[in-house]
């Protein structure tokens, strides 16, 4: 496909996604209404949707094409959300902006950016238990899709790597490979893996499949990373959304200090070839999908 | 009962409620064992265990025999304890300490403050999800005792009150008597609703039964918190858990400070009473349960 192609039709999507997680704000009302204004505040953000996106593409792949994917596609952009609420708090980064808008601390109060963090993941269980309220829908597989939702989010997957991300910073001696590759698995590619897996369950793909597809998440996860480090080097500040060189300046052990440039790009390479390879084995082709997938890596373009 | 066989039986129930604890606490280990230290640090601290032990035996009361509960006593207990490493941050109501016990943003850092809570919070789902993994469960049950735990444990439940609550600290007028109520109805109420709802549910009662045992829960709660504001007045520090006199010394305005000890010390016993006639008249008479309600909230025996 064309860049502009492409990028025109992650426009619609990005607008079609919007409006499913429009559907499920909650309304900015009652006595609680603080926290939800600063939850909504957080959610509507802007962002590549890229979670949901990749979900709801997974779920078509696999010949899904029902609505009980909806409460999913928000429920992942929340839990998400979330994080980077909690991220930017002052006991963490102490990030004052992202995406150019003041971060939800600054504007609600500190207590609020805890509370509105923790509204967001709780919300996103409830958003998502609402796909049982169909009647119709396979609850064993709604089940499967909760589990693996909540697994990747938590200590075994996102939480976990910002815990180990937080305790390099801390440590003497330099991250290793392994700690670093810890960090990316789960602090970025254990929601891309709960967004793909969600999107295959749900469209009743077999175990088998689900593992493949968590594996080809895993590389578009740490590809992606990889992206980003080798961006902080030679890139584009505006696509990267922070100053270029800021790992370098910070002391950052990435992956491209630890292995070279040329050797990141041709890692970066490999896993997205490998990806976009699993998905056609597993399914076929879903031609945006992996457009997407090569378009995310490469943020060049 | 006498006082004092209620008094070796909660000792008892509060054992055999901490070895299911301990049944679904995640292992130390791993690149992420900081966060989960410190989660079963906040989880192991004591307390009344008073959430899963309502639940329990409310799940008795109903006819409930199976191990489907075990998950969901360890996951509302996880609620809780966050709701609690995070109130105590700092950003809120910075205490330094809980139940004796240094707490857990002191000894383990505050950006490990925050992360324990959130990894409690999701873990909670993990965990209560983890019901679904036994083929003879009802699925259909599961799925409505979960949507009942986030709901009352969200911005509907637990989270919108603690919202209102840090709101009402800020505002210039007095706080008035319905937003005090709405204040103990979500913080208080809506956590010891969905223990027993869920109780109530997962043994199977029918929706008339879970309506009457989410009101008798209301009254529970409610009852609790004026307790609470008494004892603050005429109380025993030790029981309490706080000084005496707190409230009034930081002019916190209470259901006593609006209405009167009189008043207040009515109130609490109409409400026991009402929860007590509600249990007898659903499913006849569960011993153990009408006295661990009426100690609770008597708690100067």
């Amino acid at each position: 496909m064309e860049d502009n192609r492409v990028k025109e039709m992650l426009r619609e999507k990005v607008e079609q996604i919007e409006a499913v997680l429009k559907i499920y704000l909650p309304a900015e009302e009652g006595y609680q209404k603080k926290v939800i204004e600063a939850m909504n505040y957080s959610l509507m953000a802007g962002g590549k949707r890229l979670r949901p996106m990749l979900m709801q593409e997974t779920y078509k792949l696999f010949g899904g094409s029902g609505q009980v994917i909806r409460p999913f596609m928000a429920a992942i952009e929340m839990i998400h959300t979330y994080s980077l609420v909690h991220d930017d708090l002052p006991a963490m980064d102490d990030d004052e902006y992202r995406r150019g808008r003041k971060t939800t601390h600054v504007v609600y109060g500190e207590a609020f950016g805890i509370l509105a963090g923790d509204g967001l993941l709780n919300y996103a269980f409830e958003t998502a238990l609402t796909a049982l309220e169909d009647p119709d829908v396979d609850a064993a597989r709604v089940g499967k899709a909760l589990s693996v939702l909540a697994r990747k989010a938590g200590i075994y997957g996102m939480i976990g790597g910002q815990t180990a991300d937080i305790e390099a910073e801390d440590q003497a001696t330099p991250l290793t490979g392994k700690q670093l590759l810890f960090i990316h698995e789960k602090k970025t590619a254990a929601l891309i893996q709960a967004a793909m897996m969600v999107g295959a369950i749900l469209a009743g793909a077999s175990e088998e499949a689900v593992s493949k597809i968590e594996k080809c998440a895993y590389n578009i996860g740490i590809a992606f990373q990889i992206q980003d480090d080798i961006l902080d080097v030679i890139g584009d500040s505006k696509e990267l959304g922070k100053p270029v060189g800021s790992d370098e300046k910070n002391h950052k052990q990435t992956f491209v200090t630890l292995n070279g440039l040329e050797q990141s790009r041709k890692e970066v390479a490999l896993l997205s070839e490998e990806a976009v390879a699993i998905l056609t084995e597993v399914e076929g082709e879903n031609t945006f999908l992996t457009q997407l997938i090569l378009t995310l890596i490469d943020r060049r373009k």
